[in-house]
Order: structure tokens, then C-alpha cells, then sequence
């Protein structure tokens, strides 16, 4: 006999089936037991009529249905079972409006007695058992919402003609800076990983490639311990051809991004509010645009003075510019454009007759930076100017410059954090939640 | 004007058109000069009738179209161009039946006189210059047939209610073995790259996910410089719960493949044929399944002695056993199956009653090894007996016995190396040409 998953269970006739999954509750009566067994779809109650205390002269049916009875009754929480019975339909039953007479039942791997995280576990004790943990139906559904962004956004790619790649994560040189690099022995010499994908995504232009996209770790080596931040991350990235300026890069980022939502409304939308309580919407686009600038002057006039001397947004701005945004324009995203060359990496492009502001943008999303885009500076000379007067070596970019000295269009591209996409989706605090192993300064296992 | 794909233009009406791309060759005649304009989707033809030697007296006309001519005159090879002009259908033009008159024509990129590779440039030296190698039509041709092949195996597996999963690169112990294994400066501590997604993966059936697959990285610091081994490569993972033997994962992943072959073969199977010479056909399910053991009596019929003591094929043996497949069962994919233990990793379940022989196989594709594929030991204390006579430190591998102890359902999975797969379906000699950018033991740039 097949195994039915328990969220197929329901429009079967009434006979025999199999389940297979793991046990929630054993409620041991004197006369009968439930047990409530649970797999990745749901929720089923399992009944068996207790035979207990049985006479010398017991039959062997009955000796089998006391030892049905004792395995039962000793089943730990999470214990593993594969039940064969009969389905039976009864709307007096709470859950879901049938259960399953147990027939017969194989235990096929033991839980420990005692179970190391309870509901009010702290969120460093969860991740401790992470397995554990990613057993309650919402975190099931975070990494199943996650499968249908992700293949949603995949599927606008490749219908739009982009190239998937998978760069290197072994690099032979800093990708962004010389900071928050891991540093490895890579047989006789030394070797980075990746920070981001960069310069390789950006490769794919001279290349040739047109449009490009890739899901994929990327590594920091940061020391902050905020709900935002991991050592390895899943970053999103895409990049593109025959750019006029960061303008074409947002509008194909808000068009992936309204198709992803679509199809996470449409198919996960209802167990979403469900669990988490977040009526969630397919984001009309464009997006609100506001230059840096203006952003500022919005927090300003709001009465919040942003204590950073580099002109850059801190999360409290970015909050108090998603809120008037949302307030002013109705949309939960904001493209914040034309930042200062001063906080942009050098590989910006600038604004044609005036260097101090770059063709770039940072996207907030319900208050919170998850996307930065730009247009990238494809003139070599230029380039290598931007880079000497951000203090580094065009000597240690050789190969990254290469890049350009043999034809390149002009193009641009984004990153964006898969986790905190996640995290601001489904109105949860930590990125940790959202990731499936989360890694940080001190967190490594399991 | 919007920028009109190469391949788009034939169905257009004679008229206006923008087109951009890069230089292939000039042509510059004395009266007329060609352009061959490439870009990510084709090749066309762009006309000048030149305008040389003028007179004094030359209007502006003649003067802007003097410089024109000089411009095109001076292209290199390479050089980015926009160009606007007028498309015209004429079936003299060889080259798709349509030329393009320009009427401008912009440099946005020039490229240095001298492309550093040539057709007849050996492979180490192409990869030295990828981004300029990549630029053929057949690597162009190649990465879009790997996002074919990958979004169809994805399609395959979210239609199929899988969870993807992104695991952590990022590990405090070793997930393989000690050795080949890359070791960096963790904070205080240290840490390991992944050598696959192996305990990561099973994880996630503690964790009630069921069904999951990984498309993603893994490292090796293998010190090898063979045709098929790369330090770093992409690994496509998957793992289900609930299987009676490493039967139901062969199903599962033959399945997986005919779908993902089926796209390839609809969407890029004359691009295949007409590149690479390779009749692509959809496999046929069910492979053929040959156990170990019968498989090296066929190599020995075939009178191949096999020159290694493990029991194990070498890769002679392994290109004869396809052979003998291919003739006599007309597949180019067979699964070796039931390994010996004494060549398999400690966590492969054993049979019930002979402990020499593994629930285990190995899939072959035109003679090449692809994938390695098992149901796992899910009995903690036969997995820790296990991991004892491999030589393995119980104790080491603690957080991973974890995963054994609060219920785990039975369970198996594969892992399948992406770039091999490209290279035995399009017939190619090295999987650095079916990788975006190869990382070898002396290979860590561009």
C-alpha cells in the first residue's frame, strides 16, 4: 500500500489507507487512545480501542491487540511511525473531520523521552536544535514560501531569455573590500570566498550573456550580531545588458518582484494570513521612486535626525521613510535613488555632470534595505579613477578591469537578501527565523 | 527607440531599427563597408556605402558621413556598438536574408586591438580570457542549455511539493572526510567549505520537510587535474523521505531527468544538434539497473580486467559497461547499484542480512559516473557502528548523530554533479567547458 500524505487524506472514501509521519500527542485513555501524527501537509488523529489486562486464556488477535496497545502507549513525541488502518469520515472529530483506526503500526525510529526545545524555547536554544525547530507548521511554511518565491522569480528570468550562472565562490582576490573577507589556504596560496557575486555577474556582459541571474550563497566576515546580518547569506542577483541607467534595472527588479509575490499570493497567500496573520499583497508597480535627497528631507520634516555623517539612511530613517511612503503612496516598497558617490562602491556608475551622486538605488521593503542596484561604470578609465580615489590599488584589480578593455556594454544589476525578503514578508523579527541553518559570528553548528 | 534582439528581427517589416552588440568583423571596401554585429541571440549584417575624400566644399552632410565611414573603418574586433538604421529583407544577404543600413552608429566600448585568444587557442589559455571565450556562440549556447536543463529539473521538483533548501557552505566539521577538504579562519575558531549538502540535507528529514532538493556549491580541495574534477562545482541535491529501498530514489531521479532532457530536447534541441552535432534524445524510463557485481562480470566477459583491487569500476570500466548498456538495452543511462560497503560512505544503509553490499547505485551517462545516490542509515546505532569501522570519531560527528535521535523517517537521496551532466549531453571533452569560471588546483582567476 502507497503512503497518502495527511492533507490527502480528506477527499479519500472511507477504507483503507497508509500514513507516515511523526507523533505530536499520544492521549492515552483507559479505554481508548489518540494519537496525533503529523507529516509536512498536517494534522491527523489516529484512534485505537485500548485491550488491556488480558486473561490467561487470551486469544493470539487479542495478545496482539495488548501489544498494539503498550506500543502506543509508550510512543515518545517525534517518534516516527508508519500506520496502515482504516480512514473513517465523522464530523463530531475536530481535527479536520475524520481519523484513521489504527490497523496496524511500525515504529520506524525512536524519539529520545525528552525533547530539547519547548514552545517558549529562546531563539538561540531553537536553533541549537534546528531540526527540531523547522517541525512546527510555520517554519515548514516559511521554507515552502521561500521554494514558491524562488521558482517564481526563476520562472521570470527564463521566460524573459536570462542566462542562469553559478559564479565562483573561490576567489582569488576581495570582491568588495578588503573588510569582512574569510581568508583561506588554497594549496600553495591563498583564496577568498565571495562576498558577492559581483564581478562575476558583471563578466557575463563582456561576455556577451545579455541577461544573467543567480541564487547563491555569498560570505561575510561580520562581526555584528544584529537580526539582519549572517556570515553566509542567500543573495539574488541579476544583471543586464545595454542599460540607459538605473532606471531600467528597477523597473526589471519591480517586475520580478510583483511576479514572485503573485505567485506566492496566489499559491500560499491563505496559509500565510493563516499562520502569521499577514494578509499579504501583490505589490503594484512602479514602485514609489525618491531620491536619496528627497528621502532625506522626508525624515527631516518628520522630526528625525539621522545620526550618521556620511548622508546614508539608518534603519530608523528607513522605517520612518517606508511609513510615509506607505502613508503617502500606499506601497510597502520604495526605491531610494541617486545615492552620494561618497557611500556608493566605486564600480558605480555617476551621474553624467555631476559626480557626487550615483545611478544607483537601495530597495526598502515594510521599513527594511533589502535590495542595492546600480547602474555599474563600464569606462575603464573611469573606473580605475573611481577605484584609486576610493583608496585601492587598480594593480590589485587586474582582472576585474580586464573585463572592460575589450568591449562592454553599459549595464547594471541588484542584490537582494533572500532572507529578510522572507523576513519582511511574513512580518517576522530575524533573518534567523527565515534561513534555513542561520551562520553568524557564533554560530557555526549544527 | 528600444534595442531589437538580433533574432528578433527577421519577422519585422522593412524599416527603423536599433540593434546593439558587439563588432565580429569589418569589412571595409573601398565603396561599401560591412559590419558582422553579434550579440547574445545572433549575427547580422550592418551596410555603409562609404563616403571618403571629400572635397572642400563638402556639405555637413558629407562631412558627418565622412566621419561615419572612419568610425567603422576603425572598429575593433570586440568594440560595443548601438547602432540605428534601416532594416532591409533581401535574400542575396547570405547571412539571414536581412541587412541593416546604418544611419548612426555609437561606440560604446572599444575594445583593445589585440583579442589576447584566437580560435586555435588552447583551453588553459581560453579559460585565462573567459569572458572573451564565452563569447562563442556554442559556450553562449551551452549556459542556456544549463538553465534549461536546471529550471526543468526545478519545475520538476516544486511541481512534485519539494522543499528547496538552501544548507550553509559554512561548517564547523568535515561533511565528507577529512581529507580534500578546505579549512579558513573562522572569528576565533575555524571552519570547513562543504564538501556536499550529505548531512545537511538528511536534516531535513528530522525536520519533517519530506521532500527537498539543492542546486548550489560544493568544495573539494582535490588535487587532481583530471577532465571531470573541479575544486569547487555545482551540485544538484535531493533527498525524500519515506523510501522502502534507494528503489524509490532511482524512480524519483529518473524521473527528474527525463523531465529535465524533455525541455532541453523542446527548447534547445536543434540548437544542439546544429552546434555541437549531438542528436539529443528524451531518455526513456525506467534505466536499465545493473548491480555491481554483475557489472564488473560483464566488463570481465568483455575481457577488461579492472585495474584496481577495490571492487570498485575505474572509468575504462565504467565507458565499457555504458557501451555494453547502449547495445543491449539501447540507454545511455544505467544505475550501478548495490556498491560493496567497503567503497561506500558509513552513512549508506546496508542490506537487511548481508551487511557487505549497500542500498546504494551510481548512475552512468555515456559512460561517465553523474551522480551517487543511497538510501541512508537512519538507526543511530547502526549508523555510529558504522561510522567506527570507517575509521570516523563518534564523537566528532555528534551534532549530526542529533539528527537520529528525536525520530527520523527512513529515507535517501542523490547528489549529481551539474557540469558533467552538460558535458556528457553535449559530447564536450572537459567539464571547464561546461563551468562558468573553473576553479582547478592552479586555476583561481578571472
Amino acid at each position: 500500500m502507497t503512503r497518502t500524505l495527511i492533507a490527502h487524506l480528506s477527499p479519500l472514501p472511507d477504507g483503507p489507507v497508509e500514513v507516515a509521519g511523526w507523533v505530536e500527542t499520544v492521549r492515552d485513555q483507559k479505554k481508548v487512545q489518540f494519537v496525533i501524527l503529523r507529516d509536512e501537509t498536517g494534522v491527523v488523529q489516529l484512534v485505537n480501542p485500548a485491550t488491556r489486562d488480558l486473561g490467561e486464556d487470551a486469544s493470539d488477535a487479542e495478545r496482539s491487540a495488548a501489544a498494539l496497545t503498550e506500543t502506543i502507549g509508550g510512543l515518545a513525541h517525534g517518534t516516527m511511525v508508519r500506520v496502515s488502518g482504516d480512514l473513517k469520515h465523522d464530523e463530531r472529530v475536530k481535527l479536520g473531520g475524520l481519523e484513521v483506526k489504527i490497523g496496524s503500526l511500525t515504529v520506524e525510529s525512536e524519539a529520545l523521552p525528552e525533547t530539547p526545545i519547548a514552545e517558549d524555547s529562546s531563539l538561540d536554544k531553537r536553533l541549537d536544535w534546528r531540526f527540531l525547530d523547522l517541525r512546527r507548521p510555520e517554519a515548514n511554511l516559511i521554507f515552502r514560501v521561500q521554494t514558491t518565491f524562488e521558482h517564481a522569480l526563476r520562472t521570470y528570468f527564463v521566460d524573459n531569455d536570462y542566462i542562469e550562472i553559478h559564479t565562483p565562490k573561490l576567489m582569488a582576490s576581495a570582491s568588495e573590500s578588503r573588510a569582512e573577507l574569510f581568508e583561506l589556504g588554497y594549496f600553495e596560496g591563498t583564496a577568498y570566498l565571495a562576498q558577492s557575486p559581483q564581478f562575476f555577474k558583471q563578466m557575463a556582459q563582456p561576455a556577451g550573456f545579455g541577461k544573467v541571474f543567480e541564487i547563491a550563497p555569498a560570505f561575510r566576515a561580520d562581526p555584528s550580531f544584529t537580526s539582519r546580518h549572517a556570515t553566509e547569506f542567500t543573495s539574488i542577483d541579476a544583471e543586464i545588458s545595454w542599460v540607459s541607467s538605473h532606471e531600467d534595472v528597477m523597473r526589471m527588479h519591480e517586475e520580478a518582484l510583483a511576479a514572485a509575490f503573485g505567485a506566492v499570493v496566489a499559491k500560499r497567500g491563505a496559509a500565510i494570513e493563516e499562520a502569521f496573520g499577514v494578509e499579504l499583497a501583490v505589490p503594484s508597480v512602479p514602485f514609489p521612486r525618491i531620491p536619496l535627497a528627497e528621502a532625506r528631507r522626508i525624515v527631516a520634516e518628520g522630526g528625525y535626525e539621522i545620526p550618521r555623517a556620511d548622508g546614508d539612511l539608518d534603519p530608523e530613517a528607513e522605517r520612518r521613510l517606508s511609513a510615509w511612503v506607505k502613508a503617502n503612496h500606499g506601497s510597502d516598497f520604495v526605491f531610494v535613488t541617486d545615492y552620494d558617490s561618497t557611500i556608493r562602491p566605486f564600480y558605480h556608475m555617476r551621474h553624467e555632470g555631476d559626480a557626487s551622486l550615483t545611478n544607483s538605488y537601495d530597495l526598502l521593503f515594510n521599513g527594511v534595505e533589502i535590495s542595492t542596484g546600480a547602474q555599474r561604470e563600464h569606462r575603464v578609465d573611469v573606473l580605475i579613477e573611481q577605484a584609486r580615489e576610493k583608496g585601492l590599488e587598480p594593480e590589485e584589480l587586474e582582472f576585474y578591469l580586464d573585463f572592460f578593455r575589450y568591449g562592454v556594454p553599459p549595464h547594471g544589476g541588484f542584490g537582494m537578501g533572500l532572507a529578510r525578503v522572507l523576513m519582511l514578508m511574513l512580518g517576522l523579527s530575524s533573518i534567523r527565523e527565515t534561513t534555513y541553518l542561520f551562520r553568524g559570528p557564533t554560530r557555526l553548528t549544527p
